[in-house]
């Protein structure tokens, strides 16, 4: 499209490089018959249930890690935050800012992760915007998601209905993508095939959806910025009742916990990209435990505590030695731009 | 929130100051039962009839300007986008990407503007998302919205629509948005009062589908990026019509013609941020443009042009003294970050 091919503030103008880059690039890679249609909006069918909506936008640095990219990012962890409140999820937005002379390379490869991903979790991207700002005036590309999902009648999962005995899931090993993106940026090489979580967990809710009894799953929230230690204290805040956890019991990968002890941080506050914490009626538990074991993303889900009477909102860890300590929510910012 | 009173790197963690930030400024002026949740995603009631989806990010520099702002920008611009396809606006999402040091005053005075839109337009924002860069990797604040509309059955509005014989309705002068930017970024006085058009077009849109004769409303689009020039092109080319246009029946306010032969520019490729194109049945248009004067955003509405067999996908304006010229698609980016 240009001698260096970069994006020019040109294929920001609604003219006709915009137009050329929605055709070489994104419909090239994104094609489907309701983005084709080009128009201000995408409209679609309609199925029977509530409207689920969700929206959040990605600045990771660097761009380009081990297990995904900024395009992974932003397909999984929309699908994640609308298949957190029990939706099935229909369908993605795309907003793109470039910054000019961003390398169209680098850009194709994005969308090609973000159409493998849609196509993989089989939500498709259904309608997009394209802005383009001055060298210096964004860092390479940041990306909007926004989704839209369908709560089927019955489901009713969220914060507020988690109960006095529910037990508290994890679907897998706590800060693969913060320990990722951490060392990452700071050069650090680790020992073993560390790499993002990143992962669309809309196959594993839908498994708990259609297997559990209705109503035993209660709560589902994705630890991502601020970790699992704050997704708690948000769970225990909502429910008015109090967090335990088994710190033995909390899946850590050797690596993250090495990592971890190097830089003076904590697996619980760490970024995840591909998990849940599910909160399920305590008769159900083993078999949610048995059904997130048997989906690829979920291998190492473990049950790590339960909800419990107690100081509303506190979230209590139990260490191996039989001390205990309070979580709190996640205070400072230990790593800017990590999704 | 913090000694100078501006956005830390801790407002984007997920943590405590992030929560500050929601309580304190967002829920403070966007407050409703849906947001104020905080789940992962908004669940909100479903409507009969399709479902509208589209997103829109903002970067425009000044980020106020007369007549409105990025926040006001990023409101109207969704919900006329889901307006153009003869959609219901719903409800909005709210991605914002705030640059580290930005003024909590000015990021309270964009939310009030937001929250005021949403309000007077009757679309609630639902869900939000903010992430927070390190100083000097954006510019200030990028805004994202999405949004989700109804389209009600039997309403079927879209570029293929268009049909031989259409007569092409503008709701309104041309080019102020655009020109108000580029005076106020080259510090340009102009005599008058030019302010951005920046309003939400779908109480106008909401009257032409409740009044006129079902079917009888083909497309609609409203010119921003790229312009009136770009819109018609892109209508012409969808509906394999030519579109023909007459010069002197284009509204433009006196001072954005001055400020174009100033700074030697087209009002037909200028950016509008409250306007449409309507397409509608020629014997139904003289009804359309007088409910279109009907409303507070249409009063200097026009009957511009028609669509006419001929070339496809062609524009032709028809000019005062008798001659005409083809109308391409914007080339070249005559401003950068316009909205």
């Amino acid at each position: 499209m240009n001698p260096g091919n970069t994006i020019l503030l040109d294929h920001g103008s609604g003219g006709i490089a915009s137009q050329e880059l929605i055709s070489q690039i994104f419909l090239k890679h994104l094609d489907n018959s309701i983005l084709a249609s080009l128009e201000d909006s995408a409209v679609m069918e309609n199925h029977p249930g509530k409207i689920a909506f969700s929206t959040d936008s990605y600045v990771v640095d660097p761009i380009f890690f081990p297990g995904g990219n900024i395009g992974t990012l932003a397909v999984h962890g929309t699908i994640n935050d609308l298949t957190m409140r029990g939706a099935r999820p229909l369908c993605l937005s795309l907003g793109l800012i470039l910054e000019e002379g961003f390398k169209l390379d680098d850009l194709e490869r994005v969308i090609v992760s973000i159409a493998e991903c849609a196509k993989s979790a089989d939500v498709p991207i259904v309608t997009g915007d394209t802005k383009v700002v001055p060298r210096g005036k964004c860092d390479k590309i940041f990306i909007n998601t926004s989704g839209i999902g369908i709560v089927e009648d019955g489901v009713n999962v969220s914060s507020t209905m988690a109960q006095e005995g529910d037990l508290i899931l994890l679907s897998g090993s706590m800060g693969d993508h913060g320990i990722t993106i951490m060392t990452r940026r700071a050069g650090i090489s680790l020992d073993g095939n560390l790499a993002s979580d990143s992962a669309a967990l809309n196959e594993l809710v839908a498994l708990l959806l259609d297997k559990l009894p209705s109503g035993s799953l209660h709560t589902l929230r994705d630890p991502t910025r601020g970790g699992v230690a704050t997704s708690l204290n948000e769970i225990a805040a909502a429910a008015g009742l109090a967090v335990e956890i088994d710190d033995q019991a909390i899946p850590v990968k050797p690596e993250v916990r090495a990592a971890c002890e190097i830089m003076g941080l904590d697996p619980l506050y760490l970024a995840n990209e591909g998990k849940c914490l599910a909160l399920v009626a305590p008769e159900q538990a083993a078999k949610a435990l048995q059904l997130m074991r048997s989906t690829a993303v979920g291998t190492d889900a473990a049950i790590i505590g339960s909800l419990k009477a107690g100081k509303a909102g506190q979230v209590v860890l139990r260490t191996a030695i039989g001390g205990s300590r309070i979580i709190t929510p996640l205070h400072g910012e230990p790593l800017p731009r990590i999704c």
